[in-house]
């Protein structure tokens, strides 16, 4: 893409009441833009990062049996009622509204409700099971504050997979290997080194679930890291029963922040058997279906990765999330020789299929390369003058700053 | 995708409170789940098909400059009051709900407001001019009635493009464009013979906006049809005025039921005189920027697709947006000779990157017959112990009902 035809310009300054670093950085750059609090626009550049890590996150659950659907952000409030969590103590985050008949309907927070409710229409029998079902679908949630930028959002994204299995045998292995998933996920997206799995408390149905905990000073929770291990407790849980079932020392542990960029719960029976969600087996016998839900945000994710991959210059994307691959500078002389050969160049990297953010715009090579350090993309290529002298091209890797020239093929 | 895998099963039935042609086919073959009136789910089939009506509107809204965002469904209402459209008078079907702190927020039924705003941030000089934006977003209306499927929805994907242009000719050859990219779209979907350009209010700044309207009687719209001119009036402006600007004669209009498919308004300088939302010219002068709008619902266009393109036993999908090019059908004998025969030429398709639905199920060839009718795959191939003595695949075109044998190769 060319940048003069981009339309979104970078700034220099973040909104004044935008507190969280994330979003500063992602607003500068043009990626997103803040509506109101916990409530982001995304832009061009944004959401072409944001769609790389959905594109990741759907291969491996599509590699783990996953099958995508979109369900409703509109809540029947009687679902929610056959699990008592319409009630706003049960659910503290409820957006409600109402429909012109007045009949009171909610945004979806999450939806195992109307999922399990759907499932009755085709699960009856052992042969329909396994299932995994998945969806990338708009949460709505009413946060008290919401000031970690695009990590807490009052309307975010989220990839939740839930899963029905006939045995408890099966079920744990499902969960072990969406939790597999889930690790490569976070080693894909550039966030493995950082990311823990990390016990946290399981509900009525397992003693634990588990959190991918993310280690930033940014985080909004606190867990006790126990590096060698690679594995953390959320401080919620820590006691002495923990770490015996761990297997680890309380001097082994560190306490730091860090955010939850994914939880894995079982569900156990509670959804199937407040909708009646059962299954015939082998011998004729009626019995529920056992559940495990499984969520990620990829707009949290995409903050997370703003936090970690940074410095005083703007972002630092990963290959893997970057909106582009190279960006393309061309530092323009006066007899036009410089475009004609970064124009040249940038149609065969296209047509190569390498993803090319090209600056073509008449402005300062200053402006062009700082422009560049804030929007952060991998690899830079810089085509000027002085490059032309010797056929060649600056190019230069954002992350380690190392600086090579390459001969213009 | 193996049809023992997929989740949805189909049904005899639809649900008694679903009265809409598409709703009933699309539910019965497992394309979408009736969450409530307005609201439906889709479903891995559904979301197949979703996914390309969706594709082939970014291709067109992409080849004409089209930058694709994200906005927030989450509206502020100061914005709208900036413009008048908060009350409910003015705007009939919004849904609002309010923050913690009791501050009112509204769910987006269109994005004019939002984005203009935004776009402030953006565009401050001619060199910023033209730009193109749009979004594939959910849009919240809090219809009274809401009794066409996914044809009219409470919460439904819309994808709304705006425009920005400096000069009323720019803006004129613009919108053109975007009417020649919408003629383009539903010619790609299959309703390029049905679906008519229709002359319809134009609001404060033209005479007439264009809405494209697709005949079916499952349609909500009155309008008069000119099929040699391939144009129609939408009957809220049929006079003679209309008549003599479009120089055509009443006796020569057939009147029919249609559905507004998409729609294309020229917004003049109204959001931008709300915003403040201005350029510099070349002289330095200060001018509002002049925007249009251009609307598709890629739901009501597959609602749409299902009311036409559908007979008695089924659905019938066009190429372009079916879930599966081939469902491939294997009636099983006794010494798996057919199952062997079928898995193989299954793998073979896949590598050749045909999108196939193998029913390898373990279930009569009836209700294979059936069910393929039902979810209507353009090709059918079966392959039974019958065909296979003649080394040979009964291929079924589901729209004109041919059967050819081909050989296996």
């Amino acid at each position: 893409m060319k940048q003069s035809q981009l339309f979104t310009k970078t700034r220099r300054e973040a909104p004044k009441d935008e507190v969280a670093k994330n979003a500063q950085l992602l607003i500068r750059a043009g990626y997103i833009h803040k509506e109101m609090a916990g409530a982001y626009c995304y832009l061009p550049l944004g959401l072409r990062t944001l769609n790389k890590i959905i594109n990741i996150i759907r291969e491996e659950m599509n590699a783990i049996g996953g099958q995508e659907v979109h369900l409703t952000a509109l809540q029947d409030k009687q679902k929610w009622e056959a699990t008592g969590r319409w009630s706003d103590e049960v659910i503290d985050v409820w957006f409600k509204t109402e429909l012109k008949n007045g009949n009171q309907v909610g945004l979806g927070t999450t939806h195992e409700e109307p999922l399990t409710s759907l499932m009755k229409d085709h699960i009856n029998s052992f042969r329909d099971l396994p299932i995994a079902v998945y969806q990338f679908q708009t949460k709505f949630r009413n946060e008290i504050r919401a000031k970690s930028g695009i990590m807490r959002g009052r309307e975010f994204l989220m990839k939740d997979l839930y899963s029905f299995n006939a045995t408890q045998q099966e079920h744990n292995a499902y969960y072990e290997r969406a939790k597999q998933a889930y690790v490569k996920i976070f080693e894909r997206l550039g966030l493995g080194d950082k990311t823990f799995v990390t016990f946290a408390s399981g509900g009525s149905f397992a003693k634990y679930s588990h959190e991918f905990q993310t280690v930033t000073e940014a985080g909004e929770d606190t867990i006790y890291l126990h590096e060698g291990k690679k594995l953390a407790v959320n401080k919620e849980v820590l006691n002495d029963e923990v770490l015996k079932d761990l297997g680890i020392l309380r001097s082994d542990l560190k306490e730091v922040k860090a955010i939850e960029v994914g939880n894995i719960f079982n569900l156990g029976t509670k959804f199937s058997d407040a909708f009646g969600l059962t299954f015939k087996d082998e011998e004729g016998k009626v019995n529920p279906v056992i559940m495990g839900c499984y969520g990620i945000g990829p707009g949290r994710v995409m903050g997370t990765i703003a936090e970690i991959w940074s410095d005083e210059k703007g972002l630092v994307w990963p290959e893997a999330v970057a909106p582009f691959a190279v960006h393309l500078i061309a530092i323009f002389d006066k007899n036009g020789e410089v475009k004609k050969a970064t124009d040249a160049l940038y149609e065969k990297l296209v047509k190569q299929g390498v993803e090319v953010l090209y600056d073509d715009r008449d402005t300062s090579a200053g402006q062009k390369f700082s422009d560049s350090d804030l929007i952060g993309i991998p690899k830079r290529m810089v085509l000027s003058e002085k490059t032309m002298k010797n056929n060649q091209i600056e190019v230069k890797d954002r992350k380690s700053g190392e600086v090579r020239m390459e001969e213009i093929l």
